[in-house]
């Protein structure tokens, strides 16, 4: 029997699936997941997502480096912010690090408690994500990060590359697959211009970012896979 | 200023968009809000949208006429089920009837409680709604019924339909609103084909109303628009 991929668009619409058995992809390709997947291939050892300032802090005096973002902008008093280039850093070689973004560290903390496994998935990963889930024998859902509850463009369009990545060979359940599925198509010759006006695009562009998000629109940069164990992120 | 067009593609997401002093279009393509628009085009006075089986057999005794529909089936003891065609009946006229449906009905009651005003929306009066919620200083929330909080193709790509025949005018405020044009484009010139394999369509099909489907994808058959006075639908 063929296995499904199913997409949740938004984490307030887990409780609509069944993780039981299956390895939740989880994506918020502006920037949490792209930042994860950049820091573990550039070297770095562990990432604890974290949902709160305070555990980001409490880890902090532990010996973690920090990283925190809220709305897009780095907060004050940790070291990192959610920009991949920041990770582009030797120094960081088996460093870990605790992170909380807006939203996706709450997407990986909902699917952790549901999934069977839980693997970071972002565009600079894409292909090594569906090597890893071709080669276990588990269902997928992806799960998007979206913003603060809402769907969004630019993780919806990751769903759909996943899925068009798998469809030959995987079973799509639901309509969220081929909606996902539909968009990656509409918009994958370019990605920037498909996703100019979205929300995100657009709250990012008034930070100055533009450099981040060419980059965490581009396919296949990294051949790495961040999974979960326990209760950090380390190369699958 | 512009006046914005929203897009909440599941009843599971209303928590996270602000109704007040907005106009709600419901939207349950196949088949609630096409049965609801045919009824009060050929005639029907007034539809009682109900969540359960028991009020729509309660409104049954005072009198009304009764239709139930759950998963996509009639269910016995009541008058009508969920076809379009069931209310192409000339008996029918200043008759009032009482409706549940699994989805349709959820999400008009959603709606209800939170906007200012409800209007039902599907192809077959497209046009309809675009003119009247453009003639009324309200912004617009589409609500996608859905399917058990499910977000659905058929109830997502009404709402691109009514996002592009409004983007002219319209501010788009969310992502959501430019999934839903983007799989309205890329689905329009063939919404048969386009649906094809989407669950519902499967789920529909195997209950033999193939007619009932291709009839509830056609745009602009009727220039009607049933407004929610109270509890009831009847003709704006």
């Amino acid at each position: 029997m063929k296995k499904t991929i199913d997409v949740c668009l938004s984490p307030d619409l887990v409780h609509l699936y069944d993780f039981d058995g299956k390895v939740a992809v989880v994506v918020d390709v502006l920037r949490a997941t792209s930042c994860m997947t950049t820091a573990l291939a550039h070297g770095v050892e562990g990432i604890v997502p974290v949902e709160t300032l305070e555990e980001c802090e409490q880890l902090g005096k532990e010996g973690y480096l920090t990283a925190a973002e809220r709305n897009g902008e780095k907060l004050e008093g940790f070291n990192f912010g959610n920009s991949p280039f920041s990770y582009m850093d030797e120094t960081l070689k088996r460093k870990s690090i605790a992170v909380t973004t807006t939203n996706g560290t709450r997407a990986i903390h909902l699917a952790k408690v549901r999934a069977d496994e839980v693997v970071i998935g972002s565009f600079l990963n894409l292909k090594a994500v569906s090597n890893y889930v071709q080669n276990i024998d588990k269902d997928v859902i992806v799960v998007c990060a979206g913003w603060k509850g809402r769907v969004n463009l630019e993780d919806s369009m990751f769903a759909g590359a996943l899925v068009a990545e798998l469809q030959s060979t995987y079973s799509l359940e639901l309509d969220a697959s081929k909606i996902a599925l539909s968009l990656y198509e509409a918009g994958k010759h370019d990605k920037l211009a498909f996703l100019s006006d979205c929300n995100h695009i657009k709250r990012l562009q008034k930070l100055n970012i533009q450099k981040d998000i060419e980059f965490c629109l581009e396919e296949n940069v990294y051949n790495v896979v961040p999974i979960l164990e326990g209760n950090r992120l380390i190369l699958g």
